[in-house]
């Protein structure tokens, strides 16, 4: 595609955003075909399905099989600079209904990666747990956490659906504080089946590893969070 | 593509992230080519070339034109839970020499976007400035902020290159607050020029709202990170 094209999809990607923010475009509505936004914008069918492309990675639209693309609603927005909001309570205060699904719960024991991690030895015993969370029933985040059994040994699949910070406190333990890491990874096919979206499309991915009173670490997960339907929200007092 | 080839282009993904992990493969070294990892795992080149493109594209491995693909060097941690540390300081930090260009510095007047964004009317007056950031002469962040001209009347292309939050101060105000905004987007021409990408790379954005003592909007920003060159680390105390 040549220099011409590509800037021609992204004013046109910028004209559509434009459209959708000032409200010309509603949530929810139904879009122009793309044979009507090549007759619309005057270009060829490539220049608008790379715009539309892009406009439904970064979750502006949407495409539902067989009925056409549609103006997203807002995204899910997860507050990162504060520790008290809980996943239920955050997506309360934005009218949402909160979901989890517990995909696993089993034992398993320590490879060389989460040993590092929690800092034990290899063969640790572990338990591993994969939840799906959603809002108003759509996935919006898929995580696989590993926990220290020697530490947290009463954990069960009903105890992980209601919280896993819960639970691990329950087994007598403080909270002390989390290391987390944020980076961007291309989904997989295992996080693009929970997410519910194609493979390749690009993810929020945060890694946090959960320290306890006594300075130990208690888990380690990672967290997938849909690029096209969550934004993080950041606070800073200075 | 089918079922099968994407699963095996995942996992020799996994595999050849461990083998960085593991320091097999160190940062700097040149990796087997195209043709010798197809030996190596026994798969097709559209597996092989997949399994790349997401490791490129998360930043593990890069390309150099006619030299091949080498392993990355670690991602540039940009904290974000912290108001103190300034990006030359974090840079630092890690042993990374920072770097800044300004690439705009102008008058212009605000838009319906940024006249929202700042609660200014249309057509007041502000700074448009442009800025690239390096760590280690290597492009990682670009960043567009617009600035009220009414309380930040002395702003030259010489003060931003050091600062634009001392550039506020020294205008006579007291930073207050931030709110920002984190999100993946598609890079486009403007941005991926800048940071030396291609077009249509995953990148994060983050728009930031900085608020003065008088809780007046004075600046708004989007600030685009490379998404395969930088990490953000989160630290929450409970």
């Amino acid at each position: 595609m040549g220099k011409k094209d590509q800037q021609l999809h992204s004013r046109i990607k910028k004209d559509i955003i434009e459209k959708i923010e000032s409200g010309y475009y509603r949530p929810g509505r139904l879009l122009p075909t793309e044979a009507e936004f090549c007759r619309i914008y005057e270009v060829s069918r490539t220049t608008i399905r790379t715009a539309l492309q892009h406009l439904i990675m970064e979750g502006h639209i949407y495409r539902k099989q067989g009925k056409g693309t549609f103006v997203a609603k807002g995204k899910i927005k997860q507050t990162l600079s504060s520790s008290s909001l809980r996943y239920n309570d955050q997506l309360r205060a934005q009218s949402r209904e909160p979901g989890i699904k517990v995909n696993e719960c089993l034992e398993t024991r320590a490879d060389a990666k989460t040993a590092e991690k929690l800092g034990v030895e290899e063969g640790e015993p572990l338990y591993l747990v994969k939840r799906t969370r959603l809002a108003d029933n759509e996935e919006i985040q898929y995580e696989i956490a590993y926990v220290r059994k020697d530490l947290v040994p009463e954990l069960t699949e009903d105890s992980v659906k209601q919280s896993l910070y819960d639970t691990i406190t329950a087994n007598g333990h403080q909270l002390n504080r989390t290391e987390e890491q944020l980076k961007i990874v291309i989904s997989d096919e295992e996080v693009s089946t929970h997410l519910n979206i194609s493979a390749g499309a690009p993810c929020f991915q945060i890694s946090t590893i959960t320290f306890i009173g006594s300075e130990q670490a208690v888990e380690y997960s990672e967290a997938y969070f849909r690029g096209d339907r969550v934004e993080f929200v950041i606070e800073r007092e200075y």
